[in-house]
């Protein structure tokens, strides 16, 4: 049982609340044995921790838990992951253009795994997906999804055989009209501001939703209408 | 221009910072330009406050707005708004069982305005739609729709005409094959529970949307995707 704060591992552990350790040490936490479990199945885990001894956790005091979890909540088991990143493409693919709401990640994440969206690209400006709020929102699609960090500006166009589709509250292609392709991605824009003009010139097509009485719905609504709609 | 945090007015508008006296008064605060315009427009704002002294506004001080606004975060305008309540039904409603994230609650306003569901129904264990958080993601959607507090036991069997269908991530009709009804009824439940028992008992049919993967999708998404698929 690991009870001292000054404990090599629990001192590393605590620094992966920061998005930039993380990133360095492609490493990041999860809460709760449901993820820890699903993690685990799917080779993720790298050690798991719990505040009762149990088979394959080490244990640690609530002291030690606090400080690794970083939150006053109480959390009873927590789960050290690698980061698995591939650079293979999925048919259908999902791209983020600064999405910054943790929840909208989360739940963007969860209809991605849904309707066959297996890979995401995350744009600049995207929150940090291995934030503890995007993963608990995400209910472990997290594991499930390849995430490949790109400038859009860049990556966008070297998508020669696939069909690329902005969103856009006013113009484009209605979505009941909006046929499916082998090969689709499609581009979500920022919360506040939508798709940004830089991004926006390279994209030729755009869906929107028809709407009535409103501007415009949350994009992570908006997302997986038009996933469910145009399934992978 | 009120500079006294000791104004009878001041300590009015802060009080309504609280979900109990809110009800009590039947009033309610909004932030920002973009909502206090809204109101004002749709007849709902008795009274508005700024920063600045500009024509609309009551002028107050720093010390006063944040009083009010009871958030260390800069708000420059804020509107004094009053709760609308009618027992009139939409031929679409959407019927609410304890959904708690304000994130959901704002995102499924959103959407319900925009698919032609005038009318929700709020069931025990909502959320408080009044909740700053809630204001600011449904994004003036809650203005525009009509909302009743009920007991969903008792409320459901009263809609007799309406075709009612729950949500369920496995039993029930594929969304695909559902058809839309002249009155139709949609039922979501809480985050992590789904339906209550008491409620599921009651229901008698239930939409389930395929999904590859993935348990289930974000509350306010699968909401979203059933609306737009159901249009009022």
């Amino acid at each position: 049982m690991i009870e001292s704060l000054e404990n090599q591992k629990v001192k590393y552990l605590s620094k992966l609340n920061t998005a930039k350790y993380r990133k360095k040490e492609k490493r990041f936490l999860i809460e709760g044995k449901h993820l820890v479990d699903e993690a685990r199945k799917l080779g993720l885990l790298e050690e798991a921790f719990s505040l009762d001894y149990k088979d394959g956790y080490t244990q640690v005091s609530k002291a030690v838990m606090q400080k690794i979890s970083n939150t006053d909540t109480v959390v009873t088991e927590i789960g050290l992951c690698k980061m698995i990143e591939k650079s293979d493409l999925s048919d259908h693919i999902l791209i983020l253009d600064a999405i910054q709401d943790p929840g909208n990640m989360g739940a963007l994440m969860r209809s991605a795994c849904a309707f066959g969206y297996k890979t995401i690209i995350l744009g600049n400006g995207c929150v940090d997906i291995y934030n503890d709020k995007v993963i608990r929102s995400s209910q472990g699609a997290i594991f499930k999804i390849n995430f490949i960090n790109a400038n859009l500006n860049e990556f966008i166009p070297t998508l020669k055989d696939y069909k690329i589709y902005g969103t856009d509250v006013i113009n484009g292609e209605e979505l009941d009209n909006v046929k499916n392709s082998f090969k689709l991605g499609i581009v979500l824009g920022n919360e506040g501001n939508g798709i940004s003009p830089e991004v926006k010139e390279i994209i030729k097509e755009n869906i929107y939703i028809p709407m009535d009485n409103t501007e415009s719905l949350n994009v992570g609504v908006a997302g997986g209408i038009i996933m469910y709609k145009l399934r992978g």
